[in-house]
């Protein structure tokens, strides 16, 4: 059955054939309305200078174009009002809040398998917990930023997170080069007001520079700035010999004065940036456990991405205190449940990859410039293929001359990868899958001959053969009776 | 190693730092840049009135801005022309073409195990293919909004889509209800205009309508324009007595006039969308075979999915003939390697739903308002959570008491949904996953008990007992070698 809502109906006729296909049960029951309060609250703000909102005229009968232009008028006419009511344009402000799925991911709460950080033991664990995908992304803009800015200034050497939980109060600062102190002539304002509170700016439009950096999109921090009901910008600019400082709120739509006041010669440059998230609008009211850990673990993965970046030594310190994460393998042992790798290898400066079996299903754990993959990508094939064609000739001569397929195999891989990719491309905003493909990564991420043999003499081949010979015995089982191949 | 080049350095100090890090072999090493030929093409159209690119003003120095406000002068200075080359602000339309991850997903070929049609034996077969997620997308965008209308007028009983591979054309006819031919007076266009030739502009931003279409995002069929070297519009609105046409050329940069013309009294609305896809863009020189067998089995996705919806029988023409399509279960069985349902049931007019095993790992196919959502979501989870609940009680029984942990159980079941969610919410723009939480589906799926019945008594429970008895063999030999839990 149709049960589209016209409130736009074409006609008398068309409109009885829209109720009559509703069965008895449907027409009665009633349907819960999508709280919408916060959307109404600042809704006169948000208001698109060319949409018409005056109800009196909303309501009012138009005159007919029809008319106007010689057609015949029909008995029953839609009004004009109903036109500019049912089709209607957006401010990109306006969708970024209303559709934010295409921005930010969900602002619904989600349970979902995820990996956190267990306070008590200080591993990362992989749990079952509900959050918000839309709040966990405008934190990871900011954070990911921070970590961007160590590779455009390799001394920078300090990130600083914190998270208040009562305040509802997020801060993530880095030590390395501030943002110029300097009006844009063409926009003719500050570049930190510019590219943190407006949409689709940045510096990173250029594809013909190559950059390995997360942020790419022109949308990252101003998403922060909009889920946000305060959103403080804070930077010094020696260069300059200047500190500026902008507070947003309601969010983004009430820019406050930028405040600018002269620094000492000598000042080291810094950028921090401050924001309450907008919780009603993630269905929250506060940071809760599930949420804090899951933050916190990202703060953990920067980390340890972090580390394979050039320059100065990176600290990253989490509410103060400084993380003490070594090495990206390290890392990897950190995580419950991940089997530790068998074969662990650094490539061109620009991979960090660990291979190790896996109980049946397929597991990765990867980072593209320091972004989670969460749902792998070619980073994560371009290993997994030179590990299942080297295993699988070892496979052959174990298993008595037979093949074993490749599916097979890469069901019992655990592979993790760190990685710095050129110019990334993802599915999504959301950037769980790298799609860049290989040939565009910058970089060839070719296993050595030495973790090619590691894996080979792991117990990942005996794990794999056992699977096979169930399979195949299985298979056996069941011919005749299978129903279809 | 930090690898960013910069074009806007902060000064000579910091610029030796950047080029030290880097080796000697990657210095020396050449960086293939991506061919940019298009966007220079079209560049002078595109560009943001707010931009300067006059390369004399780019060049030249200007007025210090710290010298004007009484800050002592640094020796070596940025120029202030690096400010505006490196902070820039895009126009949406040209975001849309410089990202088009965030809006279509990538442009990039990308080779992935598909579902296609074989044009041969007339099934659904698994192929791994190489195709363009972006040129899937603006196809769909077109195809659902097609399906779409169906519920906004179920007197729709046709859709025909037509793909001459020759002419690089497609088009999407559907003849439910046309779209007004009148003129926005807020916007001052006709509404087609609007509707198909401007962003963020639509029928859908009103969340108090619980609508089950699958276009929502006020970006669908404008995506489909931008990435389009052509495309064409045309609706008859037999209320107005007019047929519409206009053309779009140069990626919506260009839109020809709207054409209006009388039509008879009694005239049959329709709405034709015709497109020719920039290829170019998708880097492709013409629809190959993988993307048109891609393209095909969408239009079969969309014929079994309507069979659904109420009023007239829609008839699905794809090239001219019919798609001989009648339910979704003969549409499951058409595909090639998946195993056909033990039980398949319809529930409460929204839900077609069909349960099977697998060979160990987790399948599904499942659709949401016609889109298909290939990696699941909640809908699928509401289906699976229902099987094995009742199939953990089954299997203790028959596994000595003992449980088998609900995770074994999913990886042998395949899920078969097609559904009609109220507002659905995806994880992003390229709607691969379902978000809406069940509360919030407009409908709820409870298997019925027959279903239930027919499934404990298939062949699942079987795969599933052998499985745990082999994982439970393989626990007891590895313990004591194994090295972490």
């Amino acid at each position: 059955a149709a049960l589209v809502r016209h409130r736009f109906r074409r006609s008398v006729r068309r409109h009885c054939i829209l109720r009559d296909t509703r069965g008895p049960a449907e027409a009665t029951r009633p349907r819960t309305r999508r709280c919408t309060a916060p959307e109404t609250r600042r809704r006169s703000a948000m208001m698109d200078e060319n949409e018409c909102h005056d109800p009196n005229r909303m309501e009012s009968s138009a005159p007919s174009p029809a008319s106007a232009t010689g057609a015949k008028p029909k008995k029953k006419k839609r009004r004009q009002s109903d036109v500019e009511r049912t089709y209607q344009k957006k401010t990109q402000h306006e969708h970024v809040l209303l559709r934010p799925d295409t921005y930010v991911g969900s602002t619904q709460l989600v349970t979902d398998e995820m990996w956190i950080l267990d306070p008590e033991s200080g591993n990362i664990v992989r749990r079952s917990i509900t959050y918000v995908p839309a709040l966990l992304k405008i934190f990871d803009e900011i954070l990911v930023n921070a970590a961007d800015n160590k590779q455009r200034d390799p001394t920078q050497d300090t990130i600083r997170v914190d998270i208040s939980r009562e305040d509802n109060r997020i801060s993530v600062m880095n030590n390395g080069s501030g943002i110029p102190v300097v009006k844009h002539r063409e926009h003719d304002m500050y570049v930190p007001t510019m590219i943190f509170g407006h949409l689709l700016t940045g510096s990173n439009f250029d594809d013909d520079e190559r950059k390995t950096t997360g942020g790419r999109n022109g949308y990252g921090a101003k998403l922060a700035n909009i889920f946000s009901t305060k959103f403080t910008i804070e930077t010094v600019d020696a260069n300059e010999g200047k500190k500026f400082k902008q507070t947003f709120t309601e969010n983004m739509l009430q820019p406050g004065s930028p405040r600018i006041t002269a620094v000492k010669e000598g000042t080291k440059e810094y950028t921090k940036i401050e924001f309450e998230p907008d919780l009603a609008r993630f269905h929250m009211t506060s940071l809760d456990n599930d949420t804090y850990r899951l933050l916190c673990r990202r703060v953990y993965d920067i980390a340890a991405c972090s580390q394979m970046y050039g320059g100065r030594k990176l600290k990253v310190y989490l509410n103060g205190t400084r993380l003490a994460i070594k090495t990206f393998e390290d890392y990897v042992k950190l995580h419950d449940g991940l089997e530790p790798p068998v074969a662990f290898g650094r490539i061109e400066d620009r991979w960090e990859v660990g291979v190790s079996y896996s109980d049946g299903q397929p597991r990765q754990l990867s980072y593209v410039n320091a972004i989670a993959t969460t749902k792998g990508g070619h980073h994560v094939n371009a290993i997994v293929d030179q590990v299942v064609a080297r295993l699988q000739k070892t496979l052959k001569k174990k298993n008595k001359g037979q093949d074993v397929k490749p599916h097979l195999i890469k069901q019992h891989l655990s592979i993790y990868v760190n990685c710095l990719i050129e110019n990334p491309a993802f599915d999504s905003q959301t950037k769980e899958t790298l799609v860049t493909r290989k040939a565009n990564f910058g970089s060839t991420p070719t296993l050595p001959e030495a973790m090619l043999k590691r894996i080979e003499k792991s117990e990942i081949v005996q794990t794999i053969l056992s699977y096979a010979a169930f399979k195949q015995q299985k298979e056996l089982n069941r011919k005749g009776g299978a129903k279809r191949a």
